[in-house]
């Protein structure tokens, strides 16, 4: 099971407790084949989904995990919650925790919206994207496609290509790849990229086209454009030509190297349309990879108590 | 069970398969009257609602048709899913599937929209109303509700009444009909005819009054403020006298025939308020047939694969 | 059991009423704090959650009520059912009895609302906040909160403030207490009473400091801003002063008398933030029982059908 109640920052798990998600979650992704694809793991938890960020890809990852799990689970979006915004963040936490309410998987354009809520909450928190900070799951997701496509994490070498300083994905992704003895390198402009980014754990390089051939996984980050007002670079045509994956650079990478992406992708500006018909390319399997991490999660916060569920 | 693996058009179905359905359909709306309403048969299926086209009535049915049959059920509203709408469509396609859904229900207002889905999909696609296209589910609760009233469809003489052109309800229903022995006649000014009404197997008429004595079932179309930008007829006021129900042509009817409509109703536009009071008015049988009959199809599409539970 | 089809007003419940659905909380508030919080008593029952005025905090209490119990819930907020307010309130009723929902929880900003649905449909239904009306199950969870802090509620003396005439908390508190044996007091300036407070069985008081020492119960009411237009007080801080709950005014209450409050709070404006701190202070105790009592509320108006199942 996982020690820490929260699960914020990927820090929050040893790597005992990451490697011990991608096993659980290797289960879990045979049952979503099946076609009963459900487990009374969690029947009689309530979870929480509140999305004060519009998503439909991550709640609807979470949401079918809940189900599947058998919670009882409710959604709150930025749009219903309303009222949520007038209420301090502190009261709408106190009133959940009153209502008996299991998990939180919260997402908020405030980076530490979830750490807050975590100090306040006797509910367990699921980080689900905070800001520009970190967005744990998806790196689970991502370690295990990785692990899964290449094998051993160790010694790999992984390039994080795009707005860097902007990216949740980033800053869960690169710290969780080092502590796991794999290289992760940030490959941007300068603009793009932290003031320290060996404080992630990563090197940097300006080149795409130079780290490309070394490479065991491209990983593209999505042109936050909602996020990031103003591009800090002369244009998405400049950045397409410097750090967007096309057929030229589809060549220069290894045969065995994959592409990924957190999704949704913006085709023309982070890759060409014949990169997302590279069979390197597992956008898909990150996607279907997310269903069942976030099941390996929430089994192994909350299914483990007292009289919980027997496990998959 | 439905041989083919969408449900897009009404043609679609075989001629049995229609008849299947509508006699599943009485099973499932017998267990609709029970206290308590609930099937395991689709237990572990997941099933999404895409609804990027408002809609309370439809949505509403088929989420109570997923819920009784213990589907997990996941919304998409139009407002819910800006991000949808930004992402290409067949990204939403292929993330569905790689999230492993069983199921699309869709809705959008262009047609065309679910064929489209349906080619780029494992899911299984219902049509859940696409622009001025079909709506099929529509058609078999039309279908049952004439059946159970008035027995055999074969020979029945239904009247359509209304803005045949932009009618999804008329494009599904009138082929429906014809294929089954029925005789469909569009009544319409010319202004609201498809160019080859013959196409959609009907027989046409500018005259309501000169049809109304012969008609088994009046079928009122709903005028559709939304779709259709600016009438084709002069005014509200015109339509009503020329094509809408009213006291007097209450008389003109049929004894046993029936009055129809897909609603939600427009009074004092379709109809006047004496026609919804009126005993041969089914509006309510039709929407209460709704759920049994979409109950039907998902467990016809859905419930018959191999180790799929038992039927009702 | 209880006799009356829907829940519109308090004074649909008998006293022995009121009493059973607090007895019948106690075991749900027991069952809500069990790992599993999960019964099978309303399985396949359907449910609406009609709430056509924003909620955060009411509508999840139901949805947790009614997923803990079983049921098959359905939302429609007020943004998802743009279609509900185009179609006559009669309509939209007529059409979710044909659905042959069991249930309907309505919210809305017109007082009466409920009751009009109640007259047109075989569902029942329960106020879940009607305008300046009722909200019985707001005055349900309350007298839960007070019999489980104080005991007997007979002979307690609760001071309920500020902007009475337009509460809906007020209106259905007042006479509830009035017929258990309580005493409640307006405190109030007399722009904020009613043209008669004796009908809702409430002395009046114009000074909370002369009231204060005598009181077992301090209830504040929300300033209302989204309802009334415009304050009938010079201001908000001027409110606060005269009827605002603050340190001062802790000190001259009981020291076993309760501060309630149906919450969200506006800190600064009914009360002080060192109010919330203080023991006394069990608005997180009322939204606990709110679970509870709209359990309790369901299973014994839905639950005690014929083949229903058996309760906790």
């Amino acid at each position: 099971m996982i020690a820490s109640k929260h699960l914020i920052e990927i820090d929050d798990l040893t790597n005992d407790e990451i490697y011990g998600v991608l096993e659980n979650a290797k289960v879990f992704k045979e049952i979503n084949e099946r076609p009963i694809k459900k487990l009374p793991t969690l029947r009689g938890k309530t979870i929480i989904n509140l999305f004060l960020e519009p998503s439909t890809r991550t709640r609807s990852s979470f949401e079918l995990a809940e189900k599947r799990l058998s919670a009882d689970s409710l959604n709150f979006s930025a749009s219903s919650s309303a009222t949520v915004k007038g209420e301090s963040l502190l009261d709408t936490a106190e009133t959940f925790d009153a209502m008996k309410v299991d998990m939180v998987i919260a997402r908020h354009k405030y980076a530490g919206y979830c750490r807050i809520l975590a100090e306040h909450m006797d509910a367990k928190i699921v980080n689900g994207g905070d800001g520009i900070h970190q967005h744990p799951t998806q790196t689970l997701l991502d370690l295990f496609t990785m692990q899964e496509r290449l094998g051993e994490l160790e010694g790999k070498t992984v390039g994080i290509i795009g707005d860097i300083v902007h990216s949740r994905v980033a800053g869960s992704l690169a710290p969780a790849l080092k502590r796991l003895g794999a290289h992760p390198i940030f490959v941007a402009p300068p603009s793009y990229l932290p003031a320290v980014p060996e404080a992630l754990g990563a090197e940097v390089s300006y080149s795409l086209d130079e780290v490309l051939p070394e490479l065991d996984v491209v990983y593209l980050l999505r042109i936050q454009g909602e996020r990031a007002n103003g591009l800090s670079v002369p244009s998405l045509r400049e950045y397409s030509v410097l750090y967007g994956m096309d057929g030229r650079r589809l060549r220069m990478m290894k045969q065995e190297a994959l592409i990924m992406h957190p999704g949704p992708i913006n085709r023309g500006v982070e890759l060409t349309p014949e990169v997302v018909l590279d069979p390197r390319m597992v956008l898909l399997d990150q996607v279907n990879a997310g269903v069942a991490v976030r099941m390996a999660v929430m089994y192994m916060m909350l299914g483990g108590e007292e009289d919980g569920a027997t496990a998959a």
